[in-house]
């Protein structure tokens, strides 16, 4: 009666929700402060006075119909020129309105630059540990997804393992730096050997192989740590950017692709991207926030609750016996499990009352996410059971 | 390089969009005032100031992270508990929020139904005329568009043709009323009939039926002319709405499914509606204006420019000799044509600098699309064109 594949995606739940459940009825029981829930990338910091500044003005000052009518497919054309001058402003780009497409957040974007890009028997390669829902998507488009073993000491990229699994059917490479869930910044050196592997392959396989960078955590990196902006290495790269983590605006839908003048076909993309926004019914951008990002362009993240949360509990863990890469940026960390089942791992940590995702669910099993996007205090309060479970591995 | 496929319905121009671009063109040359463009269906009654004060009030009262953040995929539970009991109130249906999916806007909400519906071999069933979309939507998710032929007389359903046309792999009908094109309104009647038809070969095929009801303008219907709210008369419905005519809010894309707990099995469906948003990327209906329309849930659509403008421009159009269906909803009138090729008509219209579609574009040649969201000024001062234009067949 109806498309089963269609009742799995929409009833099957997630890990994540799973435990975010599970969450939910445990503090009903015990009380909110006595749970310790990683489980959920969603941002803590509060949406920046100026947007709702923004808001405020835009609505007061501009004709409605200005503000609510529907704009071209590819966005508002004033929306377009001031985000690409901000991005080049930013980073020494040479963008102009004509190379953005607004969508509806980065999980439209993503999937947007798929359905644009696959042809049959398509392979588009994504680097463990990866947010799952790049499956899903890139399946839904008819694609496959090649994943990359991790490389668990930097959560960089393996590039031997990387150089295997390219075929002559690589449409594209997924980068997602900052990542979710390593919390690691891929290095310029990681992008330039990138390039330069894929530039070969493209020379080898005779016809492009694009890199789709999706950046919904771009402006969350820390002290030390740089976010290269992949379209200055690399030509065929379509960028994905969401304001969802930046200005905490999950709930609105608003991002970005950028397709640079540089890409092999730039009429051909740009064609495919909005065929694809069209069939996947994004008929345009929302318009109000789209004039809000553009009101907001080059504004600040406010990223400093998200640097101390993440020190605090890379500090706590590490003390407590855990293995883990520094945090680089985005708010996740990715520590070792203690034991080499994950989900046997946090199924233990449950016992006190410490919600982490097993790494499993992000193809790289025997680790955990550790999402630090809550209240410092809560992260304070889960150190000393963190030691607890370390304590009860030790035995 | 790309899917052949997006690339063409991302770069092919659709008719309207080009009759658009010649109007924009020919203003440039001899003024906006004598440019008579009816070929953009593009509300141009104002955003209701209720609309601007929720937004205002939402932003100024309520914490960011409760406006901003993610909500549930079917969307934020107040807001569907509120819609739900609007509607009762105003159509003495029995909904709860459960059965409300919230979407970004009627593009989003039909196609969610049919990728949720659609299995191998499905076909849907639309009235001509209809919505050009339709078919692009009905293809993306891999079922076929059956089109019955228009009943031009008055616009209702053409039984006879209709039921020749269902077989046993239809999975649903599209009811579109008022309608895009014609400004028809389907009569209690024309529902009750359809209602029984539906059941009889139900029964005869052994599996459901749906009605997919798409209604972006119910509230647009003028005196005289009720909308039957479909669930009422058959149970295997789904409701698809949006707020972007009613509210001129088309840029917003905010909108909702209703699955009516009658359905043929509630859960299966309410199941494969979220699997199907969630490959579609709509991962939820942006939340502020979640927020919005439940707080200015039964207030009332302006309809009265529209109704103005429907008068004078069809008592135009018969004092020129039209033919044309009287006005009943939306802002469309859908005139026979003063040749059989409507896309001459069409072009022979453009010397008097009138702007209009051709009927084939909605599956029905020989007619023609004239939307009156414009201003009335303009109306008036194209009567005498198309006086001029009629004169110039009747030779």
């Amino acid at each position: 009666m109806v498309a089963q594949k269609m009742y799995e995606l929409g009833t099957k739940k997630s890990t994540i929700r799973t435990i975010f459940e599970y969450g939910r009825q445990r503090a009903a029981e015990v009380g909110e402060e006595n749970i310790y829930d990683f489980s959920l990338g969603n941002p803590n910091v509060p949406t920046p006075d100026f947007v709702k500044q923004a808001v405020i003005d835009i609505m007061s000052t501009m004709s409605p119909t200005a503000v609510h009518g529907y704009t071209i497919a590819p966005g508002n054309p004033e929306v377009r020129e001031k985000l690409a001058a901000s991005i080049n402003e930013r980073f020494g780009t040479n963008f102009a309105g004509r190379n953005l497409f607004m969508t509806s957040g980065a999980a439209a974007a993503i999937t947007i630059c798929f359905k644009a890009l696959c042809e049959e028997n398509n392979e588009f390669i994504a680097f463990a540990p990866f947010f799952p829902e790049y499956r899903c998507f890139v399946e839904s488009v008819g694609g496959k997804l090649v994943v990359v073993p991790a490389k668990t000491d930097d959560f960089q990229i393996d590039f031997t393992a990387f150089e295997k699994l390219i075929t002559g059917q690589t449409k594209a490479v997924i980068v997602n730096s900052p990542n979710n869930p390593s919390g690691a910044v891929y290095s310029e050196d990681t992008i330039r050997q990138l390039a330069s592997l894929l530039r070969a392959k493209e020379k080898e396989y005779g016809h492009p192989i694009f890199i789709i960078s999706d950046e919904p955590y771009r402006e969350i990196a820390f002290e030390g740590y740089t976010v290269p902006y992949v379209t200055k290495y690399y030509e065929n790269t379509l960028v994905c950017y969401s304001y969802s983590k930046s200005f905490s605006l999950p709930g609105e839908r608003i991002g970005y692709i950028v397709v640079p003048d540089e890409v092999a076909d730039f009429g051909k993309i740009f064609g495919a991207v909005a065929g694809a926004a069209r069939v996947l019914t994004h008929v345009n951008a929302p318009s109000l926030w789209q004039l809000v990002v553009a009101h907001c362009a080059g504004k600040p993240s406010d990223i400093e609750t998200y640097k101390r949360n993440g020190k605090l509990l890379y500090e706590g863990l590490k003390a407590a016996g855990f293995e883990c890469v520094r945090p680089q940026g985005a708010f996740y960390l990715f520590p070792k499990a203690l034991e080499e089942d994950d989900n046997a791992f946090c199924e233990r940590a449950k016992k006190y009352d410490l919600l982490l995702v097993p790494g499993t669910d992000f193809g790289c099993p025997g680790y955990f996410r550790a999402a630090y996007c809550i209240k410092t205090e809560t992260i304070e309060k889960s150190l000393p059971r963190f030691k607890e479970l370390a304590a009860e591995y030790r035995g």
